[in-house]
């Protein structure tokens, strides 16, 4: 009997009404003949209001005894999945992730998957039983609940899928699939049937957001066939696979946008060796996640550095760039966040030299000025004013023929 | 370092602010330089919201899924307390029942703890910190989640401190401690300082209502010390422990009574082998629990037998009974629940034979007629109508010098 590993995610167990939606859906698979692993997120608010109450107890939140309380979320879910299941004639067990066998590291709120012992969870299967489990959850060696951090649940999915050499894995989620670009920016904008690992972790990373990076990274290294598609409709998903199943003429699967995006420019740096270091040190050391990075041509001895970070990062990080500016002895900065980032993606775009200069030719004939540009090898980003994010991602979805996509 | 476990019920921890005053109560222990185990009851109605929301899932509720949803209340408090605990510089760490080693038999719903492995509790202990227990649950020979039925939070706390070898188990309720009488009924009702296992045993089975009867037994078992006090005031509490610490010339240690109460009289049953049989696994089948019974002397080879049930199960015995009645062969009966059921209990009336005379006396002299009577080592019940409950406590509360008890 084939195995699918299912994911719903918290909006699509938000209420007793939609548990009883998906049990729907999941019956539905169930009687497609397949053998069923479902994995569920905490119920719409849960986490919300535990957080809420746990603020109660005072400022320094234990990471340990945080995913103690949080990981009671998807345990009730799960059991709640559990029981209208079977409430409909489909038999079903809910299992905790340490009762999956989901092993973790210790790394408390933003825990690793480490191995998954499906014993139980075959066990239950061989019994003829839907196997519902907690997501975002695992044990740690020390024997304590861990919570896999944010899209944990989509991770549990996909180890899930791996460890039981699944047949695929499927992430039920609110949108239809992975599209070419944000349909609320571009009307031609199509849904796309298959895309690769490298494509998928480009969009998400950009804020796509349908699938966490880290779930997607888990996939590519285990080769685990992944559908992003509705909970709420029976319209077809995405598939995330090997890029060699694809169609290789495609050069530019997506457009992708990140309004989130702060940027900092800093003048007349020393050129001299440690004071990159110094500056990026002192960020990671606050915990400031730095995107994009840009040194201009030296002048004079001295470099100018720019760089972007999230914009929720920005109140953060004045003071702490404020600071390492003195250290490393430049002679000022600038800092806004009325930038934002727009790129292409596409898993052919490797073999095809032209590719960013079509970019900055549809900006350029845009009268859309460029402030920052990086590249890797699926994708060209550009960091533009803020005030022209849309008409960028529509040019340049026009420019790459997406609305002709297949 | 000596230990304590203590005990606190879903009353105490209902709030965060609760939970605060709970975690001055743990800290002000701790300071006493006691090791400390906390067991913890889920936030006043998380179990109901709990119950709730498995109802929409449908009408068949598996106990095992039940048992998954419902643990994580206990599991939710005891990291709520340990988070609070944390924040006020007491060192804490929470566990669930599993991880504290409580292993309990499969009978989920009401399982019963076969054994606790204290392995981890202790190397908590060890590095100094508090230990706060999500009460209530255990694990099954399945690796399966159970919860262990009414009151299975002191059950869980009395097995601790047996496990540890805990110096005394401190069950903090919402009364300060089990008293002669209840005080809402006798004005003069008294505090006792001490009650043996087996008083506590008849007082609790008769509504007194502080602690679990299973939970005494547990005590009573494994020979600890349990202390019932009040988690909103200092005062002192009551302690449990064995008859041979008591002063044995207390005769009555106090008045209960239970409302709950229905009876059933049977007319002219056969006197024959097997007849009471039948009947009693009738009602035992139907899972009607019957307390008192008396089979009334013979006449003309037919009996009258009368027995006594919880008024909550009477809906559900009247058609029951009705079936047994016709399949004995009686020629009929006659229910009702106007009433209640009074009794004296003490370990030292086993060496005093008048003391049941002396408890008919006094209610023959109030004017209150006895319809049944039953009697065991160390508790004499009278069921009574249930209009004269209230001053058949009081006559036999100052008929046993209980307001002068010591």
């Amino acid at each position: 009997m084939s195995l699918i590993v299912a994911k719903f995610g918290g909006s699509s167990v938000a209420t007793m009404e939609r548990i009883r939606n998906v049990a729907e859906r999941v019956k539905g698979l169930r009687e497609g003949g397949q053998g069923l692993v479902v994995v569920v997120s905490a119920m719409g608010d849960t986490t919300d209001d535990l957080i809420e109450l746990a603020k109660q107890a005072g400022s320094e939140l234990s990471c340990r005894e945080m995913d103690m309380l949080l990981s009671t979320g998807e345990q009730q879910s799960a059991s709640l999945l559990a029981l209208t299941l079977s409430n409909m004639d489909c038999e079903a067990i809910s299992l905790t992730g340490w009762q999956a066998g989901v092993q973790s590291d210790a790394n408390h709120s933003k825990s690793r998957i480490i191995n998954v012992d499906p014993e139980r969870i075959q066990q239950e299967l061989d019994n003829g039983r839907v196997v519902v489990v907690a997501g975002f959850q695992g044990l740690s060696p020390q024997g304590d609940i861990t919570t896999l951090g944010r899209g944990g649940s989509d991770t549990s999915a996909v180890a899930l899928a791996a460890a039981l050499q699944a047949e695929r894995c499927m992430i039920f989620t609110d949108v239809d699939g992975v599209f070419t670009a944000d349909p609320r920016i571009v009307a031609q904008a199509r849904q796309l049937t298959s895309v690769s690992y490298d494509e998928m972790l480009e969009l998400a990373s950009l804020g796509a957001g349908v699938m966490q990076p880290r779930a997607v990274e888990f996939a590519m290294l285990y080769g685990v066939d992944v559908e992003i598609l509705s909970s709420f409709s029976d319209h077809y998903g995405t598939i995330i696979t090997e890029v060699s199943n694809m169609e290789r003429q495609r050069i530019v699967t997506g457009v992708a946008h990140d309004l989130n995006c702060a940027r900092f420019a800093i003048f007349d740096v020393p050129d001299q060796p440690g004071v990159a270091k110094a500056l990026f040190r002192g960020l990671a050391n606050a915990r400031i996640n730095v995107d994009m990075v840009i040194q201009s041509a030296m002048r004079d001895n001295r470099n100018d550095i720019a760089f972007t970070i999230e914009d929720d990062d920005l109140h953060k990080a004045v003071p702490v760039v404020e600071e390492l500016v003195k250290e490393i002895g430049a002679s000022g900065m600038v800092y806004g966040n009325n930038v934002a980032k727009v790129s292409i993606v596409g898993a052919g775009m490797q073999s095809n030299p032209g590719v960013a200069a079509d970019m900055f030719e549809a900006l350029a004939d845009a009268d859309i000025n460029i402030h920052m540009i990086s590249t890797s090898e699926i994708k060209v980003s550009c960091v533009i004013d803020e005030e022209h994010i849309r008409e960028a991602v529509q040019v340049l979805h026009q420019k790459f023929g997406l609305d002709k996509i297949e």
